[in-house]
């Protein structure tokens, strides 16, 4: 029997981690979830405050998000954007008319006060999710992509520039004064944690904003439950965006073993898909428990499969975690 | 022949106002109008610069206006404001999804140092407006009304409240300091103008923040030019909103005699319905040359009828600039 408390907390990005926290939360009690949602990708457009990876998360677990496009919200219309376009305004970052009542309803929240925890986890309720939803940080952490063309922030990097110029290295600029939100600290130190999820996101571009904070680091190695990672790379290809051709290009291999090597110093375990068996020894080796799964997500129903799977693994106790 | 520069500066409030200003600017050359917007409604709401009187006079004259509900965009959807409600945001304010990208476009071009009359003027051109628009100031005033409920900024009585409580009194916040917008003045001292018009808007609440500006009210005695105003009343009753009522509860004379005492020290002229013409006589006594036409405008083809009948009143010259 589960005790009546926090079980799991879930490191998301978008879409992909997005897809696993969703069949989280429709496989886990409501209290037992915590998705901690990375702020990297924030940034501030048209004088609004749009926090991508946090709407993704929660558009997805409230089954609002349109599934075939992989962001932003399903019965969505555009009649704000094509009216931006017509007063030759920036065009270039698609917000529904829908989405947009987010980022206009946050943006003047913020600006009397309340904090990015507080808008999220009210945004979440009110928009159907149980689970509980938060920001890795309610400091600014902002992923900055130096690339040939210059320094890029990451949405017009990532949307602009379609994640095409080639990436020499990442900043997480302000992760180094940010520290984690109230929630994502008082989960890894709750004592009816049983694991951390890293769920299958970029690891640099999602990922690495929120293992940035020294103190998030301190706690994923501190906190009694172990730290999981699901793997998203298959083979050599991710399901979705730029994850493999990033990894190349800073140097890592792109694959479930490079993903092991870049979480190694914070991770106990690693799922990895079946067709990725051979690299199983070798994750091993760096002290890291290897589980198998099929990580594909293509339906909803798969992330509830893939969902169901990772917490077989953390209940088989196969992944403890390790002593360093 | 005319000139080929400008004729006309008519000063107006919202819907009449609008309508008596789209007239004029499919009657006249493009560079022969130039239309003054009252801002005394203007407010910041879920952190947006609205300006609705600039607003329905950009849409009335491109005619992308809701002509039958009398504010805001046809065509228009209603998405954003659905969301805000699902979040438990202010939703009193009706704002359509096209209408908002004027406001979000605004809001933030204003924060990076635009002025309100650059873009109004921008957003005009944009949406295919060919006169001139400008806002009566680029500094703010608001329109404040003391009612037994307290003071209530224009749109909480107005909208929130729809007009129903009872006036006692009507503050120009901001007016003593304002200053009238660029092209206002110099509209105003243009060599070439021949007439300003004040349109047919409420005179307490869409006129009284443009006039209540010294400099505007100096302005316009001062200028070569006469100025008649359009009455908004026939008989005791205006052809929409609250302003009879507004008058009267104000110890105001709910007519086009009201109306012309409200405007003595400024104006010229007056042009009212041939209905009313037993007030002609007092308001001439009052040295106001008095003109008469239908001046209701059920449909569009009547605001260019009454358009042209205000430019033939203006071309006849029965009303002179009086001496002072």
């Amino acid at each position: 029997m589960r005790a009546n408390g926090l079980e799991i907390v879930a490191l998301s990005g978008g879409v992909g981690g997005a897809k696993l926290a969703m069949g989280l939360a429709r496989t886990l009690p409501a209290k037992a979830l915590l998705v901690v949602a990375n702020v990297g990708d924030d940034f501030d457009h048209l004088g609004l405050s749009i926090t991508p990876d946090i709407d993704t998360i929660i558009y997805t677990i409230a089954g609002l998000n349109n599934w075939g496009q992989g962001w932003g919200r399903a019965d969505e219309s555009w009649n704000f954007m094509d009216t931006i376009g017509d007063l030759g305004g920036e065009d270039w970052f698609q917000l529904g008319d829908r989405d947009l009542a987010l980022h206009v309803w946050r943006t003047d929240q913020l600006r009397r006060g309340a904090t990015l925890s507080t808008l999220t986890a009210a945004a979440a309720e009110r928009l159907g999710v149980t689970c509980t939803i938060c920001p890795s940080s309610d400091l600014p952490i902002r992923t900055i992509l130096e690339t040939a063309e210059g320094e890029l922030d990451f949405q017009r990097y990532f949307v602009r520039r379609r994640a095409e110029p080639e990436v020499r290295a990442i900043q997480y600029r302000g992760a180094e004064t940010a520290v984690p939100s109230p929630l994502f600290m008082a989960g890894l130190s709750n004592p009816s944690l049983r694991a951390t999820i890293i769920c299958p996101s970029n690891p640099v571009l999602s990922i690495g904003p929120i293992i940035a904070m020294d103190s998030a680091r301190k706690a994923l190695v501190d906190a009694p439950a172990p730290v999981i990672a699901v793997s998203p790379i298959k083979g050599e290809s991710a399901f979705k965006g730029p994850t493999a051709r990033n990894m190349r290009n800073l140097g890592m291999t792109p694959n479930a073993l490079g993903v092991a090597r870049y979480y190694q110093p914070l991770i106990d375990g690693m799922v990895i898909d079946h067709a990725d068996a051979a690299l199983a020894p070798a994750i091993r080796e760096m002290g890291i428990a290897v589980a198998m799964s099929d990580i594909s997500m293509p339906e909803p129903e798969d992330c509830e499969r893939l969902a169901r799977d990772v917490l077989a693994i953390v209940d088989d106790g196969s992944i403890r975690k390790r002593s360093r």
